[in-house]
């Protein structure tokens, strides 16, 4: 990596973990500056704007969830024990989160959601992406009857990503793991339960 | 009501509104002055800061949603009614919010849980009684043999609210009530085959 680049990503290692602490409305191009140790002119040889910075710090923080995914299913073929490891992600998640600041999509979802466009469009492809994660886990259980003919994979899909976001956002509030640790819990009991065959 | 009453009541319910659509950080006082149709000293004439006006109209905000569990709970003297009718609200809610921009207390948890104490404070105090309301329905339905004597009602309280904030947010972010109305669904399930004695 040349040194420009590694300029590039340590502006945008700060700055993901800033806008994704304080919102994107919430920092200031000083607060970036501050973050950094860099000059304005430092930051626009990079990014052209506070606004093409941030998309790409959001997608630099999603990343940084993405790979727990992608590690707890790795050699997981069961669509159950796929599940069961995709929910199991946020028990490591209430102790150690991958990114400072909660969640950068339900962040982004929050702050853009009467404003900003595209990184609203930026946080419901992701959220798109999850979805996809789960229901089509969902499918190929059925297929190969490891999951319940009745279950519905998009519910399932929101059941868990709406109490999974919810559980870190009280989580958050009360420097608590205990409120994401209840909701993993309960999901886990519910795929168990109700989900497996 | 005075004029001036009136006054002050139409700034927090306009201010209510805006904060609660773009966030603290994200409205200025310009905006304020714009949402009102008010000079600077007519507003600062009412609230000495932006700060001061930020938590009056959280609680303004709160308080529109407060009323729908009061509503919703009158005449309800069993817990699994009582439970059912907590999450029942927010069917009404998905299609009919209380409030423009979501729910003021996961939006204040989101944008303040790494600034502004004070407005925090407020959302953790709120985030309380919510979690008292379910908790207190759970001990006094077991005291009367009607909830199971092994549900724990603090925990049920978490699930309770982050799934259904989740889904707010999910619903939010698609402009979609279906993410919500599936929390609905899934909580109102929970609470008839798990809770129910």
């Amino acid at each position: 990596m040349g040194k420009g680049e590694q300029t590039r990503e340590r502006i945008l290692e700060k700055a993901a973990v800033l806008f994704n602490r304080q919102g994107f409305a919430g920092s200031s191009m000083a607060d970036v500056m501050h973050a950094t140790g860099l000059r304005k002119g430092g930051i626009y040889r990079h990014f052209e704007s506070k606004e093409a910075l941030a998309l790409e710090a959001f997608d630099h923080a999603v990343q940084r969830v993405r790979v727990r995914f992608v590690a707890a299913l790795r050699d997981r073929h069961d669509a159950v024990a796929r599940l069961r490891a995709i929910v199991g992600v946020f028990r490591e998640y209430a102790v150690d989160p991958p990114m400072p600041g909660g969640c950068p999509v339900m962040n982004t979802a929050i702050e853009t959601d009467d404003g900003n466009p595209e990184l609203r469009a930026r946080a419901r492809a992701v959220m798109e992406e999850w979805r996809a994660m789960v229901r089509r886990t969902v499918e190929r259980g059925q297929e190969r009857g490891e999951v319940r003919p009745e279950v519905d994979g998009d519910a399932l899909a929101s059941v868990c990503i709406s109490l999974l976001e919810g559980g870190i956002m009280m989580s958050k509030l009360y420097h608590d793991p205990v409120h994401l640790l209840r909701a993993v819990d309960h999901l886990d009991r519910h795929v168990q339960e109700q989900v497996r065959v």
